[in-house]
């Protein structure tokens, strides 16, 4: 198959069946980054960047408004699901259908047939999105070129089936341990038993009454929850360590020292001996009260909805860009060997971001 | 060194040093049960049988009463603490100095120098105790020749620091399983926790109040104590399954079924859905009130004490014989680098006992 050229003449969906024909599984995009930056550089209406293999493509009209669409260009792994074909029901099937190949092609498409919308563009394609979290490429050109990423508003284009997803919810893992003495079993007094004094630490969980805040219309759903749980040494010793995991989902009007703060409180007289902080990432605002996103949420309609998960629009809100998840793709359909999309879905979702950014 | 021949003309601490220096670790018994089978064949007064590595010698004086002197001839691994050593302050020095060659002397000592016990003899000798319990010699002599077992009251020669300890306690090992139902965490609502289900387990395990029964006359203490605890799947996945592993210590005046009961009852309300046993050895009685038993504290003095570890005074107890340890052997020292027993204690337990049945 010729992978040279990628023909911006075809209607999104047609785009998608091309892009899911052109492997990239993380860490090997740099083929689909050449022909995507290729393709992007015969449009006059655009500037052309690239750090890594990520393309950053903008239109500088100076309209008082400046929106970016971003998508990431990498898959999981083939699961004998490519190269794609279309079914007589519409559903055109293959990896990166849905996550998020007809997200990009939406971005192409849309990128190739508005040259003079009534916002500015930026267009943002990058790598390394399914994998380690340090190597995502849009956190490597938010850090050396976050001018690259500026706007009023963002939109990212992952599977949303055609919803709008705002804000993301944040997510805090840290261990709890406790501390007792070791002894063997036979003579339990000697000791003191570390799992014991766990007790409280679970019994606060199992009480625990999460909020459903509202923010900017959506309501969110926060949770606190042990993941994990670990303790013992051998089956005749009184174990001296245990270690209860917890994470905490919280909603973007907590900041990530609050959300540490509160599970803090949750937890200080549960007899815990060291609280570590394992792992953090902040909430975004869903940012929907802004008039880009008032005009975007008409444009598209339907009703939007809280992003539980942790995404990307987290790095948009961390520079100061409120950002939504919309996308064709089907998220419950993410990842699996069975992936697609409804061809229809991805030509309507271009058709409505186009309607929003012609009107 | 020339391990043909052991000779019983040395005094119990001497003899100890010849047995260090015959190395046994488990498994590898076979020229130390040659060599004490010989020994014994050399002894008129004894009939000697053996089965595998286990070597049972016995007087037939047609007396009143048949006492029983047990010891396993087996060490852990040697830690370079093979040959043994006599330091100036009148120590042993040496792997199974204390756990069990010192003990095992004073059987041989006593078998070689009492050929008219006021009460017939039954010496054990046997092997792998130190390793798994299917692998003990003394269950397999019970379970092939129990007749050789026979007796009114045993000895067992443990290390217990001149100190007799009476019976054992039980011991009961139980999985205590909780269900839940899997789901992301940022989702946590769509799942059902099986960490936090385990709640009330750990709560009633810590408020549990163990008894501390007398029975003739000791002191017993039971314990229920979780030993381990797992559960959970990712760092990110509500976990549908997680395990308490409970160790039950507990007082020979409750037999096995009864202890199973009581741990059942005590978890009865606590959200288990599954108890599994995983094992399961039976408590001893320390039978002190019998009159061999009355007569041999009297001849080796001290306050008996209950024995709270497992050991192999409930193979005996299983057979109808009420046992009890006693040894010169230091139980602290047991399986250490720095193993080592006081000589001089070793012939004065040696004295004792052949006081006791030459009276």
């Amino acid at each position: 198959m010729d992978h040279a050229a990628l023909d911006l003449s075809l209607d999104a969906s047609a785009l998608t069946a091309r892009l899911v024909d052109f492997p990239s599984v993380s860490g090997d995009e740099k083929a689909l980054a050449d022909a995507v930056e290729q393709a992007l550089r015969t449009l006059p209406h655009l500037t052309v960047d690239r750090y890594g293999n990520n393309v950053v493509a903008r239109t500088n009209l100076g309209r008082a408004e400046r929106v970016v669409l971003a998508g990431h260009l990498d898959t999981v792994p083939i699961a004998d699901n490519v190269p794609s074909r279309l079914d007589d029901d519409g559903y055109l099937w293959g990896c990166g259908t849905s996550d998020m190949k007809s997200g990009v092609a939406v971005q192409l498409r849309i990128a190739a047939t508005v040259p003079e919308p009534n916002r500015d563009l930026t267009f943002v394609f990058y790598d390394n999105e399914e994998v380690a979290a340090h190597l995502n490429g849009l956190g490597h050109v938010a850090e050396a070129h976050p001018d690259w990423l500026a706007g009023d508003f963002a939109v990212l284009l992952e599977p949303s089936s055609g919803q709008v997803e705002g804000g993301c919810q944040g997510t805090l893992r840290v261990l709890l341990h406790t501390q007792g003495e070791r002894a063997h079993s036979a003579r339990s007094w000697m000791g003191s038993n570390a799992i014991h004094t766990a007790a409280p630490i679970l019994a606060r969980l199992a009480a625990y009454e999460p909020r459903r805040p509202v923010i900017d219309g959506l309501e969110y759903r926060e949770g606190l929850n042990a993941v994990r749980i670990e303790g013992g040494v051998a089956g005749n010793v009184i174990p001296d360590a245990c270690t209860v995991t917890v994470n905490f989902r919280y909603a973007p009007d907590r900041s990530e020292a609050e959300a540490l703060a509160h599970v803090r409180e949750v937890f200080a007289d549960c007899g815990v001996s060291e609280l570590v902080v394992d792992d953090h990432s902040a909430a975004a605002l869903p940012g929907l009260s802004h008039p880009a996103a008032v005009a975007f949420m008409e444009a598209v309609g339907g009703t939007a909805m809280p992003k539980f998960g942790w995404t990307d629009v987290s790095r948009f809100s961390a520079l100061g860009v409120p950002a939504v998840n919309y996308g064709p793709g089907d998220p419950l359909l993410a990842h699996k060997r069975d992936e697609r999309v409804l061809a229809s879905l991805v030509d309507d979702c271009a058709e409505r971001l186009r309607g929003w950014l012609t009107a």
